[in-house]
């Protein structure tokens, strides 16, 4: 897409610190690292985010995924790794090209993990379900 | 594995509220959802987390994950999904059963994303990078 940050970023029109590129994905260094080696990891093809993406994209995304977790995790010495993808602005997304944030975590890092729980009434939990369950095509 | 949590839940010693069953994968609700439709997707296969792995495994987890994602969304009409993995206990992880969290989101659920930043010193980011990329295999 032409006004797109990240389709940009790939073409090389913006730079970035590369860490990864095969022919359907690109992985770079965030510009808003939580820590550092904090690595966004994209498919070269424009999707808005995971719910319109296609399965060969899902399936290669997650594989590239997996050895950018494995070099981060291994490369900087960290001693965890957050995956995290944010769908819709409500969520977090903030450029509306898929990127999934590899985040590596260090003990007592101070970043810290939601704490506020929302438990179901009665018989809440099972008519949720079936709502989703609906939807699971 | 014998002692797992998430292994017992997969043979039905545990009961879960199940929202999807395949011959690889098992998708059911948190039981500390951080918003009502809180999934957990994992494969029946046990893995301590993504760093271990197998490449078929990976690949079909996050296909299910995409449908289990587009589920919660239209099911209970959400604003937003963040689909979060954690690795290692630093990470977050507290299960040592490699799963991912499906979290529907709605506009002011109070739910925040981390503010920290780790900037990097002169020189700093290109030096991490080649640290990542010499790991990634």
């Amino acid at each position: 897409m032409n006004d797109c940050v990240f389709c940009k970023i790939i073409r090389g029109e913006i730079p970035s610190t590369k860490v990864y590129e095969d022919e359907e994905t690109f992985a770079f260094f965030s510009i808003s690292p939580n820590n550092q080696g904090h690595t966004l990891v994209i498919p070269k093809k424009h999707f808005r985010n995971l719910m319109d993406m296609d399965e060969p994209t899902v399936s290669s995304l997650a594989l590239v995924t997996q050895k950018i977790t494995r070099g981060v995790y291994n490369g900087i010495k960290a001693d965890g790794v957050n995956i995290i993808m944010n769908n819709e602005a409500p969520a977090g997304q903030a450029v509306f090209h898929a990127h999934i944030h590899v985040i590596p975590r260090f003990k007592n890092d101070g970043l810290r993990h939601w704490d506020k729980q929302a438990p179901y009434g009665n018989g809440e939990k099972e008519k949720i379900a079936e709502e989703i369950k609906k939807e699971i095509k």
